[in-house]
């Protein structure tokens, strides 16, 4: 297996279903083969395991280099202020470790077209 | 224009900034020319309209058809509980104009695509 990790960041939420989209994107990232990466969840309150429980698993099982992708639409105070601290804090836990961290998955364009052909196509049916 | 609109509806957040991808995800909606639909923003707290406010508004510019896209990653509370009740006050208010209500974006496997793609561009690159 790949020594890379990633982490999915997300809000977390009290309802147990709402994490379900979360463990669907795991598996798709874990279905890569030889070549995939380690794959974790995270969350920022209501669910764990919280970051810093991710990245350690990570780092235990001999990740040299942990991306942490933020899986929120925009970049508000969770992305631009609690997670940068929180990524320090791991950085700091782990100095030999590559900790990286990734804009919000809601800024990148592939997804925001994929939203949008949903959205489409939330209007064409008549169901 | 079209009759039918589409009101995106997200959680809000105090930072501005976190709307960002919410208002290019409209205009790329809205960009559709002719058969374009009303598209507007709707929010369930922190920010405004709230839901009740974009549907009028979408109803008084001559919309029939309303079709709510909550676009959440995950069904938790927000769209299982909250959603609804503010989708039926909408009915109660507007009884000639069909209001309809999608499931989250985030349960969508083109959205779930789109997400895991982004992800893996994340690890190959050195930047």
């Amino acid at each position: 297996m790949s020594s890379q990790g990633i982490v999915l960041f997300g809000h977390g939420a009290r309802d147990p279903r709402w994490a379900e989209p979360f463990e669907r994107l795991a598996a798709r990232l874990r279905g890569a083969g030889e070549s995939a990466p380690h794959v974790s969840l995270a969350f920022l309150e209501l669910m764990t395991p919280p970051l810093d429980a991710a990245v350690a698993a990570q780092v235990a099982a001999g990740c040299t280099r942990v991306t942490v992708v933020p899986v929120f639409f925009g970049q508000g105070g969770h992305v631009r202020r609690d997670l940068p601290q929180l990524v320090d804090a791991c950085r700091a836990a782990h100095p030999g470790v590559e900790i990286r961290c990734a804009t919000a998955v809601g800024e990148d364009d592939g997804v925001l077209d994929a939203i949008a052909r949903y959205c489409v196509d939330q209007l064409g049916s008549d169901a």
